[in-house]
């Protein structure tokens, strides 16, 4: 068992509670841009959930609970949910079955946890093509046996047309954390290094270019895949790493401000380490989106220490899905919960969290 | 643990799984009644999810997975998920919050498991009112504390206004399951009782009665409660119970159809006996709906040797949630898989398993 004590009993991940700190925005009607997993996202999150469902190990925000099974076992195990409402529900690279699987493994293995069952709910609309479904269906097993997890329990319901829109599925999944591990944003420590897994924006831009009818030289794909091949690798080269995140909606710039906030730290970034692919950055000036705010689906970032950033860059670019894994930055004591941009042309710019929607319905 | 060999490794639950022999029915688009509980729900089932999803246990056909922790832990967890899209979502008796803790809470009771955790995933349509949105997370908060278990992990989305319908919920849950207990439908034997805990029908008639602007001379409400606490009390006076389940969507008629396929035996019922209440059974005839396929969210059936019996019912009757308690049929060798009824005039009927939807979005 881990010394930490938020680790002991349950805690609250960070994609029910948000944590940065926020202006109170003045609404009565729910928003698109409170499904944004921006500031939004974050105020609902502080004004509703965490006030109703608030209990003592809340400050562990992460994108799973880890929770102890004591005093009926001694075991620790993850435990995630995710709604995912992704349209179109066909995509390059993916659709929202694999989606699905893929989301929920990956919120456990970056809790350090071993991914082991599945649930899956799904809503449809009346009318869905019963093959749409069938391929859906298909496309989740593929998914669940590649990440080596057993979907184990279900439900259907079915609702009237025109209130549903074709298929949402809800997963949740249960792993358990082998002893010695312990990622937490709170564990995040001036000094370490930042670390992501390849290039950025892809998924985002994927589902863009279907929605815009964006046409590239090659087809851009969504890079949806399960990370608990990578991050067990990863964990078994430096059992101490103190933070995993995978930057789905908001983007890295999102999940790196959780992080500063959580763990009472700043970050510095360098643009020009960031991988971005030619095509996706491309589209991004078409569209005026910035990449570091474009959701991923198979990425993930890790917060080291520093002496372990070697070891780590050899076994994550060895692996088919952290073949261009980079150092993009730096955990400093400056500017607690900010995270600053040194960009490409030399200046400095802060990262600020976006309030609303950019990409409606990215997963 | 358990000797059961279907206990030892993860299994599939009967709300992914339907257990009747069905007759392929001809359609291409998804129907309301493929979320009814009834005939339509299992063969979409037994048609997609069961061949893509299929794994060795998948023969213990229950409303939770049990999954064993091993080799990575000793204990046994019960797993479930449920979505739940009631409407309205305020109803006499509840709300969707509290159904939606309600329904989790119970499918982990129903496997003689302590419940511990719970997750809730939010597709809310753009529009709701955040008071609403307030009303219904307070109702979940209340109604955790009242089954003695902890919200842990969450996730908004949200979709655009007429791409859902106000809000649906997506609640899992996990408990562990002491050593000693195996509840399953498999385990049920010719010469077993069947037990209910109370009145049938109260919650599918006081959605109905809300949906159609019934009035009777006392509100009619929904029997809306958790479960965990009726279960635990009977399960420490007889932990040899052989299954439990709660009559949900499809109510009781469907429940025992399905516990009846999945043990191979048959059951006999005495009308007489089913305790209904005189309003449900007034808006029953009114509405031209037969109580036994009405939904419940606060009755349980057991199944249990026929010693237990005398045991059961002094300790159910004591129990607030089980004071109407009563013997309500037996199971018999004959007629593998159905079950008939010995109707008030003296006669017999088939209780057969509705088609499609009698009461659509109930849960």
């Amino acid at each position: 068992m881990s010394s930490d004590p938020a680790a002991q009993g349950p805690s609250v991940s960070a994609e029910a509670f948000g944590s940065c700190p926020l202006p109170v925005s003045h609404y009565d009607r729910v928003l698109l841009g409170h499904g944004s997993g921006g500031r939004l996202s974050a105020d609902l999150v502080r004004r509703l959930f965490l006030p109703a469902f608030h209990n003592e190990a809340l400050a562990r925000l992460d994108d799973q609970a880890i929770c102890s099974l004591a005093p009926h076992a001694a075991a620790r195990i993850a435990f995630t949910t995710d709604s995912f409402v992704v349209r179109p529900i066909f995509f390059p690279g993916g659709d929202i079955g694999s989606l699905a699987v893929h989301g929920t493994v990956n919120d456990l293995a970056m809790g350090g946890a071993v991914p082991l069952f599945l649930s899956a709910a799904f809503i449809l609309e009346e009318g869905l093509p019963i093959d749409d479904l069938h391929r859906v269906v298909t496309s989740m097993q593929h998914a669940c046996v590649e990440a080596g997890v057993t979907l184990v329990t279900g439900d259907t319901k079915v609702v009237d047309r025109g209130k549903g829109d074709q298929i949402f599925i809800t997963t949740s999944g249960v792993g358990v954390v082998p002893d010695g591990r312990t990622l937490s944003a709170s564990r995040c420590r001036p000094g370490d290094r930042i670390l992501v897994s390849g290039t950025i924006g892809d998924h985002g831009i994927a589902i863009m270019s279907v929605r815009e009818g964006l046409a590239f030289e090659t087809t851009l794909e969504s890079d949806s895949a399960s990370l608990a091949g990578l991050t067990e690798t990863m964990l078994q080269a430096c059992p101490d790493i103190h933070c995993m995140r995978d930057p789905t909606r908001g983007g890295v710039s999102s999940a790196l401000l959780e992080i500063a906030a959580a763990a009472g730290v700043g970050m510095t970034l360098a643009e020009s380490a960031i991988p971005v692919r030619a095509e996706v950055r491309g589209a991004c000036e078409i569209l005026g989106l910035d990449p570091l705010y474009v959701a991923n689906e198979g990425k993930l970032l890790a917060i080291v220490p520093a002496e372990a950033v070697d070891g780590l860059l050899e076994v994550m670019r060895a692996h088919p899905l952290g073949r261009k894994a980079a150092v993009i930055g730096e955990v400093v004591a400056d500017h607690a919960g900010m995270v600053v941009m040194r960009s490409l042309v030399g200046g400095t710019r802060v990262v600020t969290m976006l309030a609303g929607e950019q990409l409606p319905r990215i997963c």
